[in-house]
């Protein structure tokens, strides 16, 4: 937790730097809301049951809903409404032994902004986050869901199928080239149909170079998204970034995306995936009885974060926050102890004093075990005179310090 | 939501301060943990629902029992094991339209300890946290479900009784004293054992004073709740702090204490109640499966807290977490300001520009809807002199500052 806290505060501060505050939103939400517009894979996820009220409710399986039912119902919010939320979301998945379906995610959104620079500052924010836990290496995908429509609708796909084909692609990465053609054979294309999306979804590089691809099989609609990801383009060059990809095989899971969709892809040994993932969402406040607002937002994936930094020995390495144990070499003087120990934390130093009445050495070994960095030794010799014995756990160093010196020798470390 | 972080992180630094780790726990549990020892009218609260592998699960009610099932399955951790814990609960009450019952709980627990400085430790971290906080009326209320038990013992309650008479004493409260009468009737009470137990209740003062009081009725276990609450005091005392007070009739719901039992109540114009209660449970651990460990701990409630520190005025008051908007007067200098604010955000100030290509003169009124304290206009004349207005919100200010001064002047504030 002390590194899962570390990654959550780094990405609240970014978060913060660039505007957004925090609006928090309860785990569950009535059932009808949240599967308004999630698609029938996740529809599957979703923890529901009833309350004694006979209400059907169900956790929450992202943040982005529950946003959107909240901004449904308060009309007067100032636009943009720029809020994060850094916290749980469920889904179930397998049932393993003991093991609950929990992720911690860190969402930016933009409410009430149609321009393409909310898309940007989302991704923008996301770069920041990732670049600030010093992360490598990492490439934002880029997409857009009126180009996938354009094709689609190209090779003759009915309206009402093309959401399907969608899901169908986002599995790409789950079971290959060869399952997404049987998945479309499945959903009842064509064999040419199959043939002419797998040719298109294949196309990936930059904007120019895919566009060239494309244009001439695009109708108004997919022309738009390609404007629509140029903007993004010529922004995230402003905010000095310049490591994306137009890739047209990245479809996202959820049904509510209606315009540019982008994930952040972590190009690490081991294979996490996407860190972050997003895209505009300009119908869902509407479907869930809100006004039409447009609407944009990236999440993070603070687990899959944590899991990279670790695998790249870049979070912290201490078991515990705690700098200092505060021992007593006999009951007697443990008042005292406290008495310091509370002069300390309120000098913002986090502290302990045994309270399980040990002797010295016990203490000591506690410190040990817990990884408190440096041990302060008082005595009665060491009350009269003022003077204690300050000892550096790691290093296994001592010396003696003044009481009017330990603030800052614990700020310095024993040298 | 900026209110509640701001009472969050000032508990979290206060625990962090007294050497507790946080350590989360997932939001549901089997239901068999939850309802292990948690009393009937909890256990009439739980949202209980069934998961796909048809396994009973609960989210949870309070933030000590999903710990207690943690540490029942790691052995070897560090003793005493020092944790804590900042997040919701849920219990469900009555339905009122779109509420939901969820709680913000803000604990502290030391396993592995049966001393009473851990008991006296957890009530002085609670009480360094509304002090900190600001709170200043408030009182800590001490019991021992031993000395409660004696009394229950002296009136010839049955054994198998006895938690029937604390749950009703509990609700005294709620009820009054009618309704505990009425209640400790129902369960089968003679009006004898009735109004003796009514006695007893109704004494509170110093431990002294009620000692004298009920002294000679306790049983040998009895008395020993007395020596541990004059440890507690004894060590509270030495932390300087002296607003206690004994009161029989402190009983508290849950099934789970076996010892010291205690609560903090704020003394307000309002009746919020108690603002934090815990007490030590040491066969907690040992029912849900794991060895024999003593544990004490104690639970903040931060939404009373937050409701306490707002009737006093006692919370910050802005609306937003943001110090300036980047204002630009015409879009060719949009990304120049960008870049300004990406500067800035570097040097760990919060900081927006407009993404929607408003006019100046709405940058300012959402600048003003928001609440934010300071904008920044930019304009080609600016860029080019290196030297911007700088506009106090607040105070309507404005004055000229170079690139470099920003960021003094924002901390500083304009003169």
């Amino acid at each position: 937790m002390i590194r899962r806290r570390y990654v959550i505060e780094t990405i609240r501060s970014v978060f913060e730097s660039y505007g957004y505050d925090e609006i928090e939103t309860p785990a569950f939400e009535f059932l009808n809301v949240l599967t308004a517009k999630c698609g029938s894979e996740v529809r599957n996820q979703i923890y529901a049951f009833r309350d004694k009220a006979g209400r059907s409710l169900g956790l929450r399986y992202d943040l982005t809903t529950p946003l959107a039912r909240v901004v449904a119902s308060y009309l007067d919010l100032p636009k943009p409404f720029k809020r994060y939320c850094i916290s749980r979301v469920w889904r179930y998945e397998e049932p393993q032994s003991g093991r609950y379906r929990e992720f911690w995610q860190a969402d930016v959104d933009i409410v009430g902004c149609s321009e393409m620079a909310a898309d940007a500052e989302v991704i923008a924010v996301a770069i920041t986050c990732l670049e600030k836990l010093g992360m490598k290496n990492f490439k934002v995908r880029l997409n857009n869901r009126k180009i996938l429509e354009s094709i689609s609708s190209a090779v003759s796909v009915d309206r009402g199928n093309s959401l399907n084909v969608f899901r169908a692609i986002d599995k790409l990465d789950k079971i290959g080239i060869e399952g997404v053609k049987l998945e479309l054979g499945r959903i009842g294309l064509s064999e040419d149909q199959v043939s002419r999306i797998v040719e298109y979804i294949s196309v990936s590089g930059s904007i120019d170079s895919v566009e060239d691809d494309v244009w001439d099989m695009l109708d108004e609609r997919g022309r738009q998204g390609f404007k629509e990801l140029a903007e993004i383009v010529e922004e995230l060059e402003v905010y000095g970034f310049s490591n994306y990809v137009l890739d047209l095989s990245l479809a996202r899971g959820l049904d509510y995306y209606t315009g540019p969709i982008f994930e952040v892809l972590a190009e690490t040994k081991v294979k996490v995936g996407s860190v972050a993932g997003g895209g505009r969402y300009d119908n869902l406040i509407e479907t869930i009885g809100g006004p039409p607002t447009p609407a944009t937002g990236i999440s993070l994936g603070v687990d899959r974060i944590v899991e990279v930094l670790e695998e790249a020995g870049m979070l912290p390495e201490s078991k515990t926050s705690t700098q200092l144990l505060i021992a007593y070499v006999n009951p007697s003087v443990r008042a005292e102890a406290v008495k310091l120990a509370n002069k300390l934390r309120g000098e913002g130093f986090r502290v302990e004093v045994d309270i399980m009445g040990r002797k010295l050495e016990r203490q000591l070994k506690y410190a040990d075990a817990k990884g408190i960095p440096y041990v302060l030794i008082v005595g009665p010799r060491e009350l009269k005179l003022g003077v204690y014995r300050l000892r550096d756990m790691v290093n296994r160093l001592e010396r003696e310090v003044k009481v009017e010196d330990i603030a800052e020798v614990l700020k310095k470390g024993i040298k």
